[in-house]
């Protein structure tokens, strides 16, 4: 099979793409998503498959969405930022567009992409992504196949417990990976840190107009950067629950391959010393065993378009 | 192929049997395990294994190990419980008995006799088992294959973090679901309990001759099924966190079935019952979906002969 | 002795009254505190002083300041909100008035007066009060008399630690009681829960907007007088940690009497309630023993201003 | 007042001497104490007192108890490790001897012992003792009073909660200081890590035959000054736990002298040196204060029998 189209959906934009069988996207496009409107949603994808089926012939489309997906590849049964509830996704779209589609989770999508094409093309067999950003997904591949579940919703490794009646979590449960490792986690510590010594986040106040409620992501990661001390600490305790989660992750599949993705990544060794440090500690007593190494996601934003491209093959 | 031997080598007992297509054992036989010896064990093992085969003509040896085994299914890497160090098991065994052999891991093996003929058999794609003995072992089953790792450690589902800075575990973490899920952990808060509040433990402190410090698993589960506060407040706990683990595992994998096998399940519905109503608080809000029913184990305690058994015909 | 004035000096405002041996304030002024300014603050309350001498004779005044004041009752040390250092504060107010001068901690000074006039005016020997406002203050009273401490700054009830490795507390240390039992407190569990269950928060969300960022303390307590469950959610933490405090202190002290002052008492039982329900709890062994009451101040925004006028007595 | 007599009653002795005003002990005299039977711990006592009174001149006689002594001084209402329920034991000892008689709790007269003549008799207004033995007792002194509490029960330091939900303790709370700082807990600690980390343990492990379970809390001593990492650790925990107490203590009482007692204060700087380290990062912030010095104890096992005998007198 030649090419074919993916598309990703996420809570603010509609990113398609032509994809070939070596994953490189020969041409992209993107809309805004009608987030409230699940008939204005499914409209904004057609458009996109259309205008990119116009210029080349494409065999199939592969769908990413950010919910929860049935079984079958076909309904978007919730999406926490889409007005999606049983959404029968896949035959709308197979109507409108006349191409055979299939609908995959967004985080199962970008681990295929990575697992394929990207961080961890050399493994053959098994590898998890987290991937970390306002919140963190992710996805499972074992014996070289994409891991669904039972009931198509595999691979939340953001919702594992990670504190005892901790931060409460969107996901209905108290403290999860979630609430402590991703972008939202990252700046909760820096405020709740810039507030209580502000003397030791004079650059990341500064940053902030004096106003530790108005720090933002992308603040902590500058001021982290230029050493800011609540700064690095908010990346450190960010690290350390993502390496906790990696040893979990060990202990339970033994993986070749552990890659990490998503907006956070952008801050590098930040993120993944501590988090690299806190997995050796964690493992410590199987450190005589070879285990998962843990690297950085190479398919940048276009991860989920790659991987539900590639998947629509199959 | 028709008949196999398995062989299930704990830190007490060598059990074996032959063992058809069906999962049925046709003859047993066992010995007690010269744990200190590695060179004693091994000829226990072969002993075993030829007094089965004299009497049955049998085509394969399966052995189920308490260690890690390694993934070309030839090395018992280490041995919690047993002298075992880099122990090359399956090239001895084959050797000394004359039959192709494979060395698995024993919840692996007793994951697979449950998923092939036990509490999962109708499941064809997934499972989990969690073995709460002593401690805690187990296995997973996906795509209907059995997980065993990139490097063979897979499953080991009781060393997962549970409570950050916890109580110190074997394994060389902390907090481990092992630490409060297990035979020892029920033990653990039955005397911690019992000494806090003695008059809420009079019957588990009579079956301990008064003495909070002498009592053991069996006089938990006894005094529990009387009525006893603390040792049915024990095994709350327990299920408490068992049902935490179950959440766990199908946010990462969510699978058909899990299975609950090990000593401690003999108490029936004082360990499943607080871990069912602790798997469905944990996934309240993915009530919505239909998630992995949660079995009590049906192969006893040969579950590890029928599992190595069959794992040697594959 | 007669007539006093009693100024009370927080992050905002400076209160002045001139108050009668029966704790009745005969007449109260205010100013704007310019909190960046020692000088200029000292100048504001030497007018507050001024206006209120002029129209009754006087024999002494009592400062209670937001700060930590020395064992003498006549510097402070350090004040969290306002620009004094080591501010020689009794000196300069006494030299300008030309009337003796105490300082306090305002409170200690809040806690006497209580204990004198107010909630506690029938117990004759010991008291602890807790201010709930926007963070936590209070005062202990021992056999009749305040307790200062060996340098001052003895009634510091909000700063124990609840939480290991806790929230980050502007004292320097971490998971004080301060952060689980406030109105910073309050709010941050409501928009920790709105964002987790907004579903749950509909009548929160809707006061603040819409959105969980902009929830601020009085709309946690109308839409908890509402029935809205997040905001009634967020009341029971606090009141449950708040009860744990009580308890601490009942085993340190044995008061009398627990006298509850502050903003956030103006919730009523929404705090009250879970509070002496979370406080009979830990309490429980020692049901047998009678124990302090909890009670509500009675005093209002005037008991720093009575208080530090009668410890001017003293 | 010239002589009296002090009585120190434990779970496993009666303790008794002849005190003069310096707080020497002129004679003393000990018996095992008949625990289960109040009417014979009683003869005991008076035997003890007969003895003692008949060589001197005495005037009082003051009794120290291990149970919760009334505000009247005159009734044990209870007493954990003795048969005591609402005991008049002031009454009938009294009768007995012909002499003016006090009951007092145990922790308090040797709080009140080592204020007037051991380890802060320096100090004239306020001190806390912790005595850390099996459990943890204390007392508390403010203003050169003993500090009884409005029932009687003051000073209870060792029961206030440091970990939510944390280890259950006998006085029916969970996570109460005692469980994480005392002679129990040190034995815990070293027991739950032995078993976890065996290698780390060996000299602790020699001490107690090979068998985890049969550490006690001389082993770990023993151990700790040789330099077993587990013993080490053990104390080092303890020794956390205590400082985080004293810094809690700080900021309620802010005495002028911390006093630590008890047996486990043999081990010396293995307990006390991190014990300060702990209570000096816990006040950090407020190192710019002085704050209390944190002493051992000097007036050793006579510490109860000089403060009850010295309690007569007031």
């Amino acid at each position: 099979m030649g090419l074919t189209i993916g598309v990703d959906i996420g809570g603010t934009k509609v990113l398609g793409g032509v994809v070939d069988t070596a994953g490189d996207v020969l041409v992209q496009t993107r809309r805004d998503t009608p987030a409230q409107d699940p008939g204005e949603t499914a409209d904004r994808i057609i458009e996109v498959i259309k205008e990119l089926a116009a210029g080349h012939e494409v065999q199939a489309v592969g769908i990413g969405a950010a919910g929860w997906v049935d079984a079958t590849r076909s309904v978007v049964q919730f999406a926490p930022n889409l007005a999606w509830r049983n959404e029968p996704l896949r035959d709308k779209i197979q109507q409108a567009s006349g191409l055979p589609t299939v609908v995959e989770n967004d985080g199962n999508a970008a681990a295929w992409a990575e697992f394929r094409f990207g961080a961890a093309h050399d493994a053959d067999e098994s590898m998890v992504l987290y991937t970390v950003g306002t919140g963190i997904g992710g996805g499972i591949i074992i014996g070289g196949r994409l891991i669904r579940g039972a009931n198509g919703v595999a691979g939340e490794v953001g919702h594992t417990m990670m504190v005892p009646d901790g931060h409460p979590c969107g996901c209905g449960r108290k403290g999860c990976l979630e609430q402590y490792t991703s972008g939202n986690a990252l700046v909760r510590f820096a405020k709740a840190d810039a507030k209580a010594r502000p003397g030791a986040a004079a650059l990341l106040l500064g940053l902030a107009g004096g106003d530790p409620d108005a720090i933002v992501g992308p603040a902590v990661t500058e001021a982290a950067r230029l050493g800011d001390e609540v700064a690095v600490g908010a990346f450190a305790q960010v690290g350390h629950w993502l390496g906790v989660g990696f040893a979990d992750m060990v202990q339970t599949l033994d993986p070749q391959v552990i890659v990490v993705g998503g907006g956070v990544i952008d801050a590098g060794d930040l993120l993944l010393a501590p988090a690299r440090a806190s997995y050796r500690e964690q493992l410590a007593q199987r450190g005589q065993l070879p285990v998962a190494e843990i690297r950085a996601a190479l398919m940048g934003n276009l991860a989920g378009v790659v991987g539900a491209a590639d998947l629509a093959r199959l």
